[in-house]
This record gives C-alpha cells, sequence and structure tokens, in this order.
C-alpha cells in the first residue's frame, strides 16, 4: 500500500473569487483536506508531510486555460507545442489545467476526432486537460455523436458555425454551450483577396483584410441566434472593442452570453502587424488579428475587471519562424497563432491586478473560477475549498520576471510578450497534490496529467437557462411569458407587459 | 398651340428644407418660373392666369413616398389599392410622386419585370412615379440587366439580399444605392414554426415571431457588408428602436448609411397585435412587424428630426378584410401590409412638427427633399425654386382633419389610423403644375403622372463614396489610406495613424 | 452556565452566492459550526439540539436591507415603521440585518445624531443593524467626528452632498465609502415651483417636477467627482434606467462604483402617480421619484443580474395615510417614502430568480453577500460558512404568497406592491441562531438585535483604490501611471499611452 | 454718385449646403444679384465690371468662424492677433466673418464691455464680424443689459455659467442661445493644485489637471439644465470625444443643442503637450485642452459630417512664445490659447472633404451655413442666392498649401498645424462684394468689414422651441404634454403615453 501524499502549504494567504484569507492548506493524495489555521493536530508531523512556505505569499486556485491547440495541424504544419512542452509550460506559468480542441475534417467523425486528440494527449500531459469538440459540418451523424459524446465521453462544449439549428440542438438535447468564432467567413475571403490584389501581401494585409467590423458583426449574429433558441453562448477569442462591447450589450440585456479574452489580446497589439521586421510581424498573425486599435488591451481588460467578459484563454498555437516563413509572399499563407499557454497569468496580472482594474479575487475569478464554473468542473477545479483537487499555485505578487523567449518553457522559438516585466510570479505549481514545478525546476512527467471529463447541464449556466423555458416561449429569451396550459399568456417586452389570448379569434 | 398654362399661389409662406420665406411662386406648363415678391410685372394678369390665395398656408414641395406597393400581387393576394387609386390618394394626402417596386419571381428577368409594372402604372398613374427593382436571384444574366435598368431604364436603386457580391456590383459598376428589407429569414421562419407549434396562430404570433433583435442583426450586417465594399445603402422600413440605432451608430461612424422609417411605424404601435378584434389585429400585420414597445414612435421620430434617419415612405400595401382573413387561422396567410400613403403627410406633421420634435423645414427635408437628393431627383423634385418641376402643396398647419377609413380615399375598408386628430392639412396638391386636388375634389385623370427616370451616381449619395475610393483601400472604408502607386501608405485606425510599406519585407 | 444553543438545519441546499450544495448546517451559539453531510457525530443527538427541516427548500443567507428609514423624523412627521416593528418586518420577509441612517439637522453633531439613532434603534430592534451616517454640512467639526466615527463608532460609510472635498476626504482619512443621492436639488426646487404655478399640485406632480434626467445627470457628476480623487462611491436608490445606465458605464471604464436600486424600483413603477385615487398615488411618493415609464424594473432588474447594480434595499421610510393626506393640496409636502424592508426577498425572487434574469446565488449575491462584501462585513455577514454569524433563511422557492398591506407585519396601512403574487416564501428566519421567525410565528423580542459595527477600509471596495493610489496620480484614476519618484512617468489615457518627463524644460 | 461696383464670377461651380451647380455669380454694390448662366444680358460688358475667372474651382460661401478672442486681455496678457490683422488673416483663408466675444469683468457692465470690444474692432475689422457676450456674474443690472443688448445692440447669443435662472431668461425673456464653456470649475482648480504638489509643472500638467470626464460632466449638466427650461444651448469649442458624444446623444433625444468643435481640436491632439521642446507643448495649451487621444480629431470630424455637432470655430487667441514663457515654471500660468482663424477652412476641408467623410456641400454648412442660420444671419450670409451679402470664396479644391508660421498671415510667431499640407486653396476671397484677398495679395483696409447686428429668436433654433411651449410643460421637454386650460393633460414619457387630471382629487 502507498504512503499518503501530505502536503501542508503554510502561511500564505488563500485567495478564491469571493475573498482572501491568511490560511494553511493541507493536501492529501491530491486533495484539499483542510483550509485554515491550525490544520494539523498538535504534535509531531505526520510521516510524509512535506510542507511548503507560503508566507508573505498568495495561495492560488492554478490556472484554467480555456483555449489552447497543441500539437495542432493547420494550415499545412503543426504547432511546435505539443501536449508534453505546452502543458509543462502552462505548469511553469501557474496554470494546471488546459482545455484543447478535437477538430473533425469536414464529413469526418466527431468521436474520431476526439479519440485521436485523446491519443495525442494522455500519454503527454503534464496537467489535466479536457476537450471541447468542433463541430465542422452537420449530418444525423454529427448529431449522434455530439450526444455520445455529451453523455459518455465528458465533452459539453462544442465550437461551431452560427446555423441556428446546430445551436438549437447543443441546448435542447445535450446541455451543452455553444462556442463561436465570430467571423464572417464571405468577408474575410473577399478582404484577403482585395488585399493581394492591391500588392499588400505582407503581414499587416492579415488584419487589413478582417477588421474589427467584420467580427462585431458575427459576435451579434451568434448572440441572436443563440438568444432568439434560449441557448447558452460562449465566444472564443474576443480580439475587439467592438465585439466586447456586443458581449457586453448582450449581458445587459440579460441574455446568457461568456466573452473569452486572450492572454495576447489583453497583453499585446496589433501595430505589430507594421513592425519592419517581417518574422515579427508574421509571429503576431492569428485570427481574429490582434487589433492596431492600441487602446483595446486596456478596453478589454476593463470589461474583463467588470464582468462583461468572464474567462481567459490564450489560444496557444504556436509556430516557429520557419513555419511563418511559409507565408512570406502572401499573408494569408501564414500559418495562424500566437503563444500564451505560459504568460497568460502574468499578462493578466500585470494589466489587471499590478494596474489597479482587479484585486487578486477577480484575478482567480477570470483565470481560473469562472472557467470551472461554465464548463462544469467547479468546485472540483476553480476552488481552494476542503474536497476540491489540488491544483494550487503559490504566487509572489511582489517580484517580478521579464518575459523572453530565451528562457519561456515552451516549443516555439517566438515570444509575442518579449520584454515585458510582469509582477507576479508563480513561485510554486501543485497540479493533482504534488508539487509540479517549483522555482524553475519541474518535478512532472509526461502523462501525470488526466482527462477531466465534464458533465452536461452546467448549473452556472443552465439554471436561468431552464427557468427561461418554464416561463418563456424561448424564441423570445426571457422577455416573453407564457401559460401555455391554458392558450393565453403575456409578454414583457422590452419591459412593457402585454397579455393576450390564442383562443380569442 | 396650346395656351399657356400659368398659375400663381399668392401669399404663402414658401417652405423649402432649408429656410422658409413669405412668396409667391409662379408657375408655368409645370415648371416654378420665379419664386419671390411681385414676381408678375404690374399690370393686368396675363391670359389663362390662375391664382390660388395662399394666405396664413404654407407652399410645399410636394411629398415624395419612398416606398409603395400598388397592385401588388403578394401571398396569394393582390394590394387593392392599384397605381390609379392609389396614387389619387397619395395626392389628397399631399405626396406628389411614389416610388414603387418592380419585383421578378426567382429565375425571371429583372427587364420584364420593371415592364410589367411600367405597363400597369404607367396607364393609371395621377402623380409623377419611379421604380426600385429587387433583386430576387443572381446571375450574370441578371447582372447585365442590372446595367440596363441602371443606363438605359432610369432604375438608380435596387432592392437585394445581403452578400457582397451584388452589393459590391451595385456600387461599383452601376453607381446605384443598396436598398435592404432587413431581417433574419431563417430566424423568422424557424420564429413562425415555433408560434404555431405552441398555438399561438393569431396575428400576435406575427411579432412574436420576429423580435425586434432579427431585425437589429440584420441592418447590422447589411451595414457592415455594404461598408466593407464602400456601398451606399438604404435601409427600407426600419421599424424598431434597435434596428434604428444601429442606422444611427454606422452614420456616426461616418457610413454612408441612409434609413427610412414609415409612416405606420411613425403613427402607430405593435401592440394592436394584442387587439382583441382579430380583424383589427390582423390589419396592423406588415414586415418587418409594427413592435409592441409603445415608445418606438417617438423614438423614430426624434432620430428622423436628427438625421440619423432620412427619408419617409408608406409600405403602403393594403389588403381588405376579406384578404386578410385568409390567415383566420395561421397567422403565416395573413397578406402582409397596410395604409399609409394618403396619411404619411399628415402623420409626420401631428407627430413630428406639432409635437415640437421637427420644424417645418425639416419636415419638407424628411417628407420630400431628402428622397429627391438620394434617388437623384434633386431639384427638379423636392424643392420650389426656379426651374424645378411644380409639385406643390398648400398646407394649412392650423386646420385638423380625422383620420378615417369611412373618409379617405384608398381603396382599402380599414385604416391604421382610424381616429387620428392631426394637425396640418394639404388644401390644394400641385402636381406638374396642375390643380389635382382642392378642397376634397379631384381633376386629375388616369395616366396624367409621369414615370420619372433616375440617373447613376446621385452626387448626395456618391460624392463621399467616390473619394473615399480614391484615398482609401475601399474595404476598410474611410479608415483607411494608402498611396497605392509607390506600394506604401498609412492606416488611419479607429482614428490612430500607422504607416506601412508593402516593399519592406 | 447557559446551555449550549444547537440548531441543525437540515436536508436542505445551502445557497451561497458562488454556488449551492445539498447539506446540513449546525449552528452553535449564533455561529455556524459546520456544513456538510453528517455534521454532527453519529450516536444520539446532543441536548438541546433543534432540528429544522428543509428538504426540498433553500438555505440562503438572511437579507441585508442595505437602506432603512425606521421612526425617522421628515417633513414634518415620523416614518411609523419604528426600529421594533420595521425589524420584525424584515424578519418575516426573509431579511436578518439592516442599515440604517443617522442624519444630523444641518450644523449639529454627527456623533449626537449617531447617539441618537443608536438610542432609538438599541433597545427596539430584532434583528441586527447598522447605522450609515449623513454629512449634511461642512465644517472643522464635522471632519474631525468623521474620523471618530470611522475610528471609534463603527461607521464606513457616509452619505454626501456631492462636492469633491468631502469626497476626497471619505478615501483619504477615513477609508469609508461616499453615498450620494444623485438628484440636482435646484432643478428640482424649480420644477416643483413650475408644476405648482401650472396648476399642478397631485402626486404626478412630483415626479414631473423631477424627472429621470435630473437624477442621471447628479449621477454622472458623483461619478466624476469621486473617480476623480479615487474615492469609492455607492449611488443610493438607482430609480431609473438613465440613471442606471451612467453607474453600468462607469463601471465598465472600470471606475470603483456601486449601484443600489430598491424594492419599490424593482417591483413597481411610477406610472401609479397618475392613478385615480389620490391616496394611492400618494403612497408611491418617495424621491427619486418611481419612474413612469414601465420598461423601469425590468431594465434595473437585468443590470442587477448582470452586476451592472450591485445590491440592493428598500428606503423603507413608511407613513400613514394620514401622514400622506399633509400633501392633500401640495404635492410637495406629501411626506416621501415607501414600503419594502418585509417583502424586498420576495421581489426580488420573483421579478428576478422566478422570471429567469438571475439564478438563486445571483440573488442571494444582491440580497445579502455583495452588501457585506463593500459594507466590511463579510464573511461574517452574506454566506453559510463555518464561522459566520448564523443569520439563515429557509426559503421555499415553490409556495407563493400574495402581498397585501392586509397581512403584511409592517406598522403602515398601505403596500405599493398590493397584490402581487410572488414566487419564494421564507418559512423559517433565523437571526443570531435562533429561529426568529416561523411560518407566521414571531419568537423574538425588542432588542434582540445588535448593533454591528464595521471597520474602514473594506478590502473588497479598496484593494483596487489602494493600487491605483500606488500606481496612478490619483486624480485621473488607474489611466495615469507615474514615477514619482524620479518625476517621469506614463499616461495611459484611453488606453493610449505616453510617457513624459517632468524635468525636461 | 459712384459708379456701380460689379463683379462678374465666370464659370465655376457654385456650393451651397444643400446642392452644387455649375453657375455665374453676378454681385452689385455688395449684394449677390444673380445667380445661374447668362446672369448678363447679351451684348458689352456694363461699366465697371470685374470678372473673375472660376473655372475649375468651387464657388462658396465665405466662412463664418463662430469664436475668435483678438486682442484679448487674458492671464496677463493680450492675445496677438488683433481685429486688424486677425481678420486679415481669416480673409487669406477664406473665411468673412468672424464671432468675438465682448467678457466683462466680474461685477461691470455688460453694456460698457459689449461698447468697449466695439471700439476695438469698428476702426480695424476687414471683414465683417458679430459679438457674443459673456454673462460673467449676476444681478437685476445684467438682466436689464441682457435685454438691451437683445433688443437694440445686435447680440443673440451670451455664453454664460450653468445656472438654471440666466438659462431660463435667454430663452424667455431675450430669445437668445445660451453659449457654454464646459467644465467643472472646482475639479479643474483641484486638479491643477494636485499636478502642482506632484511636482509636474510643464504643459503636460495643463491636460492632466482637466481630464475629459471632466468636460464631459458639464456638458451633461449643461444639456440637462438647458433642456429642462427648455432654452436652446450651444456647447462652444467641443474638444474631446465624450464630451461630444453627451451632445450627440442629447440631438438623438430631441434635445435643441448644438455642438461647435474648433479647428485645433479637428486638426490636430494633446499629445503635443508632452513635446520635448517647451514652446512647442506651451504653444498647445488651450482650455478645455486639445486631448491626448489621437482619435478624438477623426471622431469629433464624423460627428461633424453627421449633423451631430454643428459649426466650427477656432477659438483663435494666439500668445506669442514670450507670452507662453510666463508660465514656465507652472503650466497655470501659460496663457491659454491657440491660432486657428485662417487656417479653419483648409484643416475641415483637408481632414473632413479630402478625406472623404463629408462633401462640399457639408463643408459649406459646417465652416458657414449652419452657423448662420443659428445666429440668425441667414440667408443674408452663409448662403450664395440672390440677396445675400457678397461674401464668396473661390476655391480650389485640387491645389494644396503647407501650413506654416513662416507664411500665415497671424502675428502670432507660432502655427500649431505647422507641416500639415492641406488640400484646398482659397484663391479669391470676397467681402461685401470686393475682392478682399487674391494670391496672397491683400486689397483691403481697415475699418473695411462691418459689425453686423443679429436679431432675437432665430427661427431656425426657436421654432422648435416655441412649439414645444405650446404643447408642453416646458420643464419637461418635448416628453409632456399637457392641455393646461382643462386641468388635464398626457405625458409622453419616453415614449409611453398617460393621461392625467389634475382635478382628479
Amino acid at each position: 500500500m502507498a504512503a499518503r501524499s501530505l502536503l501542508l502549504i503554510r502561511g500564505g494567504c488563500v485567495v478564491n473569487d469571493d475573498s482572501s484569507q491568511e490560511a494553511d492548506v493541507l493536501v492529501e493524495d491530491g486533495v484539499v483536506q483542510a483550509v485554515g489555521r491550525h490544520v494539523l493536530p498538535p504534535g509531531d508531523a505526520p510521516a510524509g508531510l512535506r510542507v511548503l512556505d507560503a508566507a508573505g505569499k498568495l495561495v492560488l486556485p492554478g490556472g484554467i486555460d480555456t483555449h489552447t491547440h497543441m500539437q495542432f495541424p493547420f494550415m499545412g504544419s503543426r504547432s511546435v507545442d505539443d501536449f508534453h512542452l505546452g502543458t509543462k509550460a502552462a505548469l511553469a506559468g501557474g496554470t494546471t489545467m488546459i482545455m484543447d480542441f478535437a477538430i473533425p475534417h469536414k464529413g469526418h467523425s466527431l468521436i474520431e476526432a476526439f479519440d485521436t486528440w485523446r491519443s495525442w494527449a494522455d500519454p503527454k500531459v503534464c496537467c489535466d486537460y479536457s476537450l471541447h469538440v468542433a463541430v465542422t459540418w452537420w449530418s444525423d451523424q454529427v448529431k449522434e455523436e455530439m450526444k455520445i459524446l455529451t453523455q459518455d465521453k465528458g465533452v459539453n462544449s462544442f465550437k461551431m458555425f452560427m446555423a441556428y439549428k446546430d445551436v438549437y440542438m447543443v441546448r435542447d438535447e445535450i446541455g451543452a454551450i455553444a462556442q463561436v468564432h465570430a467571423e464572417n467567413g464571405d468577408l474575410v475571403a473577399e478582404g484577403a483577396k482585395k488585399m493581394l490584389a492591391l500588392g499588400i501581401t505582407g503581414p499587416e494585409g492579415h488584419e487589413l483584410s478582417r477588421p474589427e467590423a467584420v467580427e462585431a458583426e458575427a459576435t451579434l449574429r451568434a448572440v441572436t441566434i443563440a438568444s432568439a433558441v434560449n441557448c447558452p453562448l460562449y465566444v472564443v477569442h474576443v480580439m475587439s472593442k467592438s465585439a466586447a462591447k456586443v458581449v457586453a450589450d448582450a449581458r445587459r440585456d440579460g441574455k446568457v452570453v461568456y466573452g473569452e479574452p486572450i492572454a495576447a489580446g489583453l497583453g499585446t497589439d496589433g501595430t505589430h502587424h507594421w513592425d519592419k521586421e517581417w518574422l515579427h510581424a508574421a509571429h503576431h498573425v492569428m485570427g481574429p488579428p490582434l487589433r492596431p486599435d492600441p487602446s483595446t488591451p486596456d478596453f478589454l481588460m476593463n470589461l474583463l475587471a467588470n464582468d462583461d467578459l468572464t474567462t481567459t484563454g490564450s489560444d496557444n498555437c504556436t509556430f516557429n519562424s520557419c513555419q511563418k516563413a511559409l507565408g512570406k509572399d502572401d499573408f494569408t499563407k501564414i500559418p495562424n497563432g500566437v503563444n500564451g499557454v505560459e504568460d497568460r497569468m502574468s499578462i493578466i496580472w500585470e494589466k489587471g491586478v499590478h494596474s489597479g482594474k482587479m484585486d487578486e479575487n477577480r484575478f482567480v475569478a477570470v483565470t481560473s473560477t469562472n472557467a470551472a464554473k461554465i464548463f462544469n468542473l467547479y468546485p472540483r477545479k476553480g476552488r481552494i475549498a476542503v474536497g476540491s483537487d489540488a491544483d494550487i499555485v503559490i504566487w509572489d505578487p511582489k517580484a517580478t520576471r521579464t518575459i523572453s523567449a530565451k528562457t519561456h518553457h515552451q516549443a516555439v522559438n517566438f515570444n509575442i510578450f518579449e520584454g515585458m516585466v510582469c509582477h507576479g510570479v508563480p513561485v510554486v505549481t501543485i497540479s493533482r497534490g504534488k508539487v509540479a514545478y517549483e522555482a524553475g525546476v519541474f518535478s512532472v512527467s509526461a502523462g501525470d496529467g488526466k482527462f477531466i471529463p465534464r458533465k452536461p447541464f452546467a448549473e452556472y449556466v443552465y439554471k436561468r437557462i431552464k427557468q427561461r423555458d418554464q416561463v418563456s416561449l424561448g424564441l423570445q429569451g426571457l422577455d416573453c411569458h407564457v401559460l401555455l396550459d391554458v392558450g393565453a399568456g403575456i409578454i414583457t417586452y422590452s419591459g412593457v407587459t402585454y397579455s393576450w389570448d390564442v383562443r380569442k379569434s
């Protein structure tokens, strides 16, 4: 019989999303056993106890990166951070769980894609992970497979096109959340063609061909469709002020919509597309593009602080310079993607907490807790409490580090945050109750992480959805209430109430 | 040789869109010859002079109704106001020109449709008219016909779907303006299905299945596409606050977009869909629906006063009660359409001018002048000035009349403004220099009106479009300036300027 | 020695603001001892244990009403709900703590006012309470007293005029939160004069003389001043859509601002000012007025659901009909105030939770937790957790009750929510660990409640404020960063960054 | 008897605010006699006829600069452009009329100030001018003098503090328009103090101490007060995006509000406050400050194009470097003011017309016509039409010039637009029917210009105001309609209508 694994984090300030407290944390066999003062009975320390000193430090729930693409075959290349190096880098940055995307080719099985991604990830991951699944085409088979993935495979989030049929199914039959990449494909294609015709072949053409109005329009369309069928919506990589405003306004209107900005969008901007060095510019190419309006990052951070945006990912999808060079003569051939899985937590601390935009509790919410709630992992993930997984970071809010491709732990040879000095350094990262990273040293092996299945109908998301179904027509969202059994009802439309009776004529 | 036709309007206050002045108006052979004091030389009145006393009255350019559907075959019926009765009613209300729509069936010739509508209208119209043409499908033939219609047939406005290809062509090769009916067809269809499934078959189901978010989303999509290809856009029948806000915001951003509210939307609201009397409710059914939010009309009027909305039509498309009854058991079968061609001017005077929202000059702008400018009829139409067509109304701003189906001059047996007391009464309507209507008596015959061809590239619309083409990339609209000849340029993005050089790499 | 007081709430669903769980709650001597399953060791129940069955019910933190005026001498009258009946009514409605206002006359001592209110409340209150203090004038004495109140008397919130000096002090020297009643006094006075001059003396004149633009303008002014001196702001009784929008926009901009709608504004509207029965209308008179725009309550609730508004009070300040009648001939003499302390929780459940706008967790946040955080009572109040005060409500979400003056427990003879059927009924209310109200029966005595002192510099509010002080100039809020020691700095202005050096010239 | 002065402008394109036409313009004795083709009878040219060739050029109404401070004694200095050099420079730039401000000291007579300014200007001005009068204090004398100025002195605009009493009077008893400088004086003073305390004494402190939120707040306050008493409002020098948005939103709500951006705000920005050269920075100091957000000019220009902003001035108030140097050690001592009277037209052409934001007609509206309408000079000024003053500019839209202090005609030794290449060059400027400036050469003498008195109750402004007074309570603006004679009425509040009867109780 294996010895108990016991870990005591002593003297730190435990930070959850609702409040902070001076407390010790006792971990046994991967799970938090106690939070408080004097969590060990007086007397000798138990055998096998490891004590970590967290005095003067913060003790945070490990980060959850909601959006990564490890070893992703894309645009004729494959992203260089695989599930091994990518998750190691995550741990070095204080992230203890990633959510990747299984993406089938059009016409191919979703379940096969899911299995493929599992087969890539399971032997390699150093921290826990989960999988979203992309719906890239539509048929009865897809429908059937979505059901199976939800019921048997632990998937409760699907990234999809914006047709109401898919969205409807996601909600009604599955209890998942619909994720959208909001850009108008036609306009993007037309824009690219036009840029090339004008002789603009450099990376700046990437942004010029996909202006933010295109992102905002698609975001509003997704919001309108999802709301019409009372389906919860999750907008991945909100990159622009105008798209973020669409999300924020939808939330003010009471719609069940969540927006995910990413580390890149919060930490840098699209002026780099005009950098004189082609490679520098090309390394910033992703879709939707980083925006050249330099006030974008602060705007997004303010909305993140204010809960108009909810979670944060990285969209980590990294390509080395020789891969980026595929688009030397044509920006449409530059593999899209940037780094972020390692630096996300530091970027948000620096730009969000150190700047005074949010406090440490909101930091925990947006880097971890909210993702756990939306994707139905809470309170197992996203909180330091008795019974939760011991995914924990000891964070030094006063230390600083300088981000650089020379020192980062990712496979890629470029870092879009190069040279940025960040307050807030992860000193120790604990994954599944074990110290995985400490002061630059890893103690973790490929396969130490596990796939974490997620159940459908997350309460955080679906309580309101279900209630609205009960009291309303659904199509109208929450504004239309009807008593179906008697064939009469009332509608509250923009807050004004009318009654009617379908039997009246 | 015919005697000269001479008309003198004496002692009134001539109101144009820029200012008002006490002045007489002398009309000869259908054209304004003089505006001012003492426009006749001293001495005897010329032979054949007719003098109209306008003392204490306003003398206005005749109204232009930008949107009618006379004798329109639609939903298995045909609208009862034909080009004869419809234009007589227009004259009775102070409108001296209507713009109707030639609408081909899918797969059929646009020119044939145009010719059909001409053949219906020419022998019947009592006032001048013009035709927009709908683009209901897409092919090389359509493309070719659009060119012919523009170059040879006097059409400079096309109502169309929202695909960038059509829009692009409208601007680039034709110089017309793109008109859109902004609703998301998929969502409308789905909504109707759902309502019926819920057992809601009455007229209230019409609005419930097409909520205003659906209109607003489609409006933003049209704005985004048109702006992306630098095409001027004209949104017909703006019915909701949220759609109107999309138009207004687009204009604030510098986009070349015009919004057309209609008499129905400015004068009544969608609460009537819940009226206890089925026929009353059904007579209010049109698409997009009148909105149940009762603050909608005032909101639209404020925006019309402020030039966030620009023109006004009626979407006059009238069906008698026995026709409306086709949808007795299923609201989707109720022929869509309401009246407005006769009452539009009075509604806007009452709700706009009498309420203090706009002055008499703005009234002229929104009922006449702006339409003339956008559709390239100015200053022939839309202004009382030397050389303009003598389409003139003598308007008594202090008199009142009560709108009623019993007394109106339209064919339809219902009036959505029934019982409304309106200040502002057209006392005399002059069409093409002749008194056509005076104190309830018509002096006009079928065929007295003429088809008015319109030239492409209206200056009011295209001056900015052309200039933007010269200084910008077009796709980005006015925010992106580039010097193409040297392969370098600058972009001003959300007002922040960056420069680049496409040769740099 | 007294026997232990032991209470076990068994089988319910414990709802906190972050999540819900099936759990028992063990209470000892007024404090929560355990939350979970099997909180009692196996074996016999301890002596004195009382068990409450909560199966099928929710177990919520007791409500905190942030805004009451019990037995308030006002406008020549005194509000009829005193601290005894008022707090009993609170308990009947599920509220276990109220926050009242000590309001000195101009020129009089703040501390004396505080002591007076204590002397009124202490012997009478049936539940815990706290006091805000109003700053009605300004002098060195006031300044000194504010310090003493903060340091020695447990006050950390001051309601005040909108001059920057007061606001500045609140933040800098005291660590409290500034509360404002946002109306422009000059315009209100002028408006009232004008109404009376026009012969409008009825209750409708109250709203007509204080339109919502006046509230919105004052709200923006308060936000601007507070932000300029980096002081946290709390806007009491947000009554209108436009004022709420000002608060929400300020939060989007990153300002530390909280808005408090009240039960009246969330549950009814100002159309009642036009009720044919004078007394009915007069009973709705409060300041700022309930708004006649009937979409106001839904709008406010949506913002409350979305965290654009944060807490809820009642502004309970009740006058009987004979008192209201003082204003029979002159609306300015109608004592201002409405009920709400008893019904606040039910109103928010019905309009917020039952309608699907918010879930039960957000309900707890807005009725209790957020107030506890802002006013520095968390987690003692506002959460069911080990160590928290046992202020708990057993809530039946499926039961309904009909609100009526005939059955309510308040002293006042009118209820503005008369006849409203509410889902969500408080079955048992536990105050300080004892059952105070159960199924209509009180077991509580005057003086059972206690005054709860509050410490300054609430972390929830001040973490960001302090950080901004460290990294910024303060005057500019978070947008201006400067390194003061070297005389140089950078400014991030609307997100665009510039650097400067004050030594440069 | 003097010979007739006859001038023929031949072959140009006459541009008014509503449309453009190829036409000749015949001028006699300072007044336009004819506009059209063949305006001279066939035969010999009349004696004394001067012909100007305008082929390929535009013929525009001369510009009206709504806001100048010539030879203004201010901050211990006096602005160096006096009425002679200042108006010469105006003519060189295509401006044919300026509106200056007579500003009494507190406690001093308004009429004396007016007479003083007249005595300075009359002998010096080279083009027509008019005077606004500032209300710097309040008393019965001030009230009386305002009446006299309006009735006898040709003043219809007063710049004032934001108290409702003054505003009320302006409208009710006088028929003028209220002008406001919108900044919160308290916050500005506090901000300056704080900056100096922090050791920030350079020009950047000027903007840092008066952030745009302070301007926006004051703008909303002015809008709210003016609207409450149904007084037309004119906001001078709108400098920031947020203040401009307040104006635009007020107009959307139907308020009678006009916003005036200035050349400086449209052509440059506040980043210059951080320029390394102190003098360069100091020469950009004015109040309210130029804003460092570089997207401000484009934003303001878009609103100007869209009629959300209405007129343009320059706030020309120039100080030489040696004067600016008074504030070397303390930015609060830098005399406030920038140039603009000469370059305003070119800046707006370049940034507005050449960029494609507005067409030439809108250019005429915002540089001339709208000012003439608001200040009751239309159509004498602001239009090229028979009977109008012959203040005309021949404008070459294709030519370019480079702005520089070395070549400008102003007295000041610095130009904030230095080096800007502008399309659009005034080739000939005609003032009062005489060529005053042609190709760099002046033919004008001090005193050639005249004071132009203005009558109260401008129709453009007051038609709506008066109508609202008739149909509404005034205090509520247009939203509240009442039939006063019967003591009953209806209110339309945010578009929802309720009725009441003041006799009901």
